[in-house]
């Protein structure tokens, strides 16, 4: 199983006029941008949930893959065939980071002890594998969604034993992420919501997800994980609402619970959308909130309302989260990690490679023409002499908290202010950023 | 114009058999239910703007209603038409409240010391209406979002010269609100939000936007106003993104700010659903949250993406919302305002009063049905059972702090926990709805 | 396995007033509305697919059922358990109905021959299943969309092999159906579509999928199938994009190949509200363009973007739907088919029992109300003269062909016509429908 | 008022590196591609409604553009001003087209005679300018939908003596466009539809429509005009449900009425997407339909639920509409026509050019990739050879007609088929539109 991609070379960079589906057109890693390389500016991830765990199936139909991997046989045999394939994946293709959940690189099991014991062999393996390859972790989780205890939630579970059990699977996955390396910890808690307010404790389970995450944070103090904690926002799927809905929304719950200095979101394009917003919105106000850690870069459909999960291609979406990013001082601990999955009718094993090829061109020239815009940045002066104002004597005035309602309507009467409004010039804004993109 | 509904009798409750297009079928506004007449449960509010400020526009259309007091003439003296007409609809309906914004009942003139001479002469006008009528204030608000002067924000638009206007009209609207017995003030940010992100400082408009709230908070502790201080959540109209996108939007917004305890959500059901929740999940955060304030009763269309503002006229949700509201011990100061536009082919006189008198029956048959589901109220012991568990010793350590992952996990290791799930029994609760309301 | 329902009774009609959850409410299958039994206006069908052949597994979670006629064993043994418990639940429920797909009841096989023998061997045991309980086949399909050689489309894929596959699965299903009496034959184009329209021939896929439908209505007329044919709009899943996106749609493609009067629809609520449509239009469509066969009752969520399936609940959209029936002559050879999912939460062999009870409950109210709405039918009285004028000379004249563009205008110009709008009256009609359900 | 735009040159093309905002980058009207200039292959209009008759308000605000030839005063001056200033814009945009409806360009006035007297002195100021600035005219259209007599349709009306009225504009519409030398005319039907079924007649509606359209062919053979018939199709707005729906629906509706030979479509991409498909499918399936006329060329928003009528801004989106266009050998009649406004806080004079600068270099940079791809057509090939096989003898029976369902599933036994799937390439064929567009 090794040699499953023995036909595929690794990836190269050959340039933007190169033919050669399996090269690099604009992601060249150790070129420079800005006194860093672009490997370390964009910090790219494979993960091995969709690419490795997934057969093709879908809600209307049997998987089409047929991943000799994903046979039927002993688990922790398949589990290590699937370590074997991943890894040779991942160091042919060149990206420096993987991601995984727990269960996706041990098997289950048929009780805690047997998750236990897989788990911890399977982070041998892991270790191993590391250290062949180079290959380094940018995160890891805990899957409490999938199994069917977890269908009406994890820590939100109307049953104590079932957040006992997703505590076992947290602290075993953050022991195995600390162990390997990883340099984040992500949460999605995909069941955590309510299927039917008719059954549901809102504020109760509000409470039980608020200990959790504490309990979380004190285990990572504990065991001394030095990565970034982080929330994944997703809104209506596969729960019908769920509680982490967007970045704002995890942004007022970990406020509520002592949170926000402990946690960042690990911000997905697609749940962004399906959320009602854009990507870029997520990633603004995750900035604005100073809760930014991650991405899991993908797209959506815009006409689909569920998580399609494609691979980014839009380099003129891309370049403005980099430009995003790059204006607030790149990731830390985070990175671009493709929670991307092949479309069902994309059989060959080159298809994987083709769909992250794209992926990480569309993430690199994206960083290119956001690095050109922040080299001369028209849009921060231009925001800048736009609120100019706020830094006149009635602008500072206000936001000092020397005025009040009584004497701004004062001052509005006495001054008889007609304030004019001005252009906001959305479209001038917008040419420039596609002449940025289009020189 | 006294007599524009000369025509149309004072509305009185006929009974569920009557034919009457013109009487109440369930409202019956003395009638007691456990305690309290069902007018003092629903607190029933009609708005000025759709009803007498809207002439049937739409984005594609003139207006179409041919409203007399919309007619070109002296500001003042249609103003005072306005009210004549108003009162006399409000009356004859016999909704206990009205419901305004400062530009409803006065004109907005053409400069500060024309606004507030105008409102503080309709704002006699009106002290004069309520005592003729015996009409109440449900809330006054401010509109500072149909002034092109705030097209890019009140609070959180660049120049805070106009910053300095919104303010002023928020104190003379307060103020207005107070004078005239207004049980709360209502703030809707309309244009608080950006329609692009490429000339948009997010981190900024947010202070500037608490700094605002806060403003309104200290005058009302200073004018000794009593009433509750409501936003109202709204996500995507008129602005491309509002700030105020959702009740746990604005939950965070408010802990951020240290607002959490001086503001509560005035909901609308339209606003709800355009933000991706249902009516129910918004009331139902609320009062998770202890926000909850007041609604604007409405309902949208599901396959439309914008506000319809169409007149409430699904029993079968409102009993649920009526549920959620007694269960919590039912309105303080807030009531179910009528935020409801008439179609805009729904051009007579009569159809202002079969649209009120719809939404009306649809509340207060809502009412009696929570009021009976109350009476034995299984849903609610159904979820104490559900969550038994965690008022065993293992759920009472977890929640009370005495539990860590690791513990949880030997807990779960040495106990070999296998929890079984339980059936969530979602058809039949929503059966058991069904039932008590087609009983 | 035959035990598997044994704690439930068969369920029986006791009347609005009765608790026990396990009784219908409304649906009294032998009580005359009209002339007929409510079980012949209704023709409710249950499913094999969702009921029998659904682990609860979604994208995110494994099953949760634990059906025992689903575990690991021989097939031909699983699929008569499972016909076992399948007939002991249709029984059980009493609706005179049910539906399936070729390979819920007989397994797929590995190849042609063994799916042809498995088919054959399983139709002998439903008609034996058939006789034995009195159950009837309300209508087959064969499922030419899970087995991954349809993951390009069956009638439209881009390898007539493939189409020669699907249409011997369509002919063997065609011919069990007649075999077992069924009342109608359905087709569902899952797979008929594009994911990308970068690979797609879509006038070509056309030719083939007209092509397909023709030897459908072929193959009809030569064994002599009495029933009709129906195509099963839906559109944006489980393919991006569906040929068959809703009624209208499918009536334009009818018309283009000569089959409008050979086909008729079998809509689906929920697959309406997908496609942007409310379950009324696509009725209300289906009898305006005469192509009215059957209904897939169930409901969506208003808030989510995929085919939730959950059991229809509202009794104020359903009389609107049955109005419409009714006042079109009721069905023919279609009925309310639930095709309709449990939710995953919903552990309990009652659950399933709960589910339908509801749904049959709604639909039998919704009759009841629409049977008391149509004695009197002040609807199409007022739709009636709202359109009055076209039975003026006027109208005549233009619709019988006798006027031009030219000769209006020197009408218009002639009578200096400015004809007056007139109201709507929108709200009077929804406050009349509520007083029909709840008086 | 001829000087409104006195501060802006023309606009020139200067290049891809060229930073003057008011300069295109890569629309070059004289420049040859594939034996045509790039102004033959693009047809660019500007229109005169939202650029000329729009002053910025929307739902909840009013208008903030403050265009001088908007306010009070003598109709038919203002009327001839506002011709001044949209030809001196027109003149110095250098698209070489534009658009109107009747009313943009003539007061409608207070009788059939005042508009038909207004409509001719008009056409006559329209041809004087057309004549000294070489400006064509791609379309003219007759506005029967913001009167309040259209409020509940004009051919679909109630009332036949609104469809009387409706006929006259389209009458007099056509003939002006015909005497300026329209290219083509088009009908949208915002209000053909309906805003709730409780009031409507389905089927009678569609005669009247079908009657009206028929009307239409008949004019436009007696005038002899030469140019396209255009039916713009909407989903949603302004009416609940437009007749309309997208091209699909339109062309079931043609061909219901022997139509679909006479008219094609005018398709604009922000009606598209609120339709539930991409632009690019609306326009493919208008090619495979062949009824493919003209381009409303805009965007929406993704995330918002109504016509924002944003300019084109992406070159990746615009790349697929071109090759679609080209591919099937570029329009005939049709053309680019901003159907655009401005945001509405974009005040200055420059930023009606800068939104269409932006919007001709999407377009023409679209154009120029396209081109590209089809200089080498990939995609072709790869499409042909992925239905090969329809070519092989199984293939052409089965198109041919000289197969059934039975001796299909004959050849599938004796044959034992089964046929593998392949992949679809989706990933890679997106990488290759990527590096066609990037490189």
């Amino acid at each position: 199983m090794n040699n499953y991609f023995e036909n595929i070379p690794a990836i190269k960079y050959e340039g933007a006029e190169s033919t050669n589906p399996l090269a690099f057109k604009h992601y060249n890693p150790k070129e420079e941008i800005g006194g860093k390389t672009m490997e370390e500016h964009l910090r790219f991830a494979a993960c091995y949930w969709h690419n490795f765990c997934w057969d093709g199936a879908d809600v209307f139909g049997a998987g089409t893959f047929n991943r000799p991997w994903l046979a039927a046989g002993n688990p922790m045999e398949r589990a290590k065939q699937k370590a074997d394939v991943a890894f040779s994946f991942f160091e042919k293709l060149g990206a420096p980071f993987y991601c995984f959940h727990d269960i996706d690189v041990a098997p289950e099991g048929e009780s805690v002890n047997e998750y236990i014991r897989n788990l911890s062999e399977m982070t041998d393996v892991l270790a191993r594998k590391q250290d062949e390859t180079g290959m380094k972790l940018l995160w890891g989780t805990a899957n409490v969604f999938s199994h069917p205890r977890y269908m009406s939630g994890a820590a939100t579970n109307p049953n104590p034993e079932i957040f006992t059990r997703a505590a076992t699977q947290v602290y075993h996955a953050m022991n195995a992420t600390k162990t390997l390396g990883g340099e984040n910890y992500v949460l999605w808690g995909g069941r955590e919501g309510y299927e039917t307010l008719l059954n549901t404790d809102l504020k109760r389970e509000r409470q039980q997800f608020g200990r959790f995450m504490n309990m979380v944070v004190e285990h990572k103090h504990k065991i001394g994980f030095k990565g970034l904690l982080l929330i994944e926002p997703k809104p209506q799927e596969p729960t019908k609402h769920q509680y982490d809905y967007d970045t704002a929304t995890v942004h007022g719950f970990l406020k509520e619970f002592g949170l926000e200095k402990e946690f960042a979101v690990n911000i997905e394009a697609n749940h962004a959308t399906l959320s009602g917003h854009s990507f870029h919105h997520e990633i603004a106000t995750a900035f604005a909130l100073d809760i930014f850690g991650s991405i899991d870069a993908n797209r959506g459909d815009p006409q689909l309302g569920w998580d399609t999960d494609q691979f980014p291609n839009s380099v003129e979406e891309m370049t403005l989260i980099c430009y995003e990013i790059l204006k607030n001082g790149g990731y830390t601990s985070g990175g671009f990690n493709f929670d991307t999955k092949l479309r069902r009718q994309s059989l060959d094993a080159e298809d994987l490679f083709l769909g992250h090829i794209g992926g990480m061109d569309t993430c690199a020239l994206g960083l290119k023409k956001a690095y050109e815009m922040l080299s001369n940045d028209i849009l921060s002066e231009n925001v800048k002499s736009r609120y100019a104002e706020w830094d006149s004597a009635l602008g500072r005035n206000i936001l000092e908290g020397n005025m009040s309602l009584a004497s701004l309507a004062e001052h509005a009467q006495t001054n008889g202010l007609e304030p004019k409004p001005v252009s906001g010039k959305q479209e001038g804004l917008e040419n420039y950023v596609n002449r940025i993109i289009y020189k």
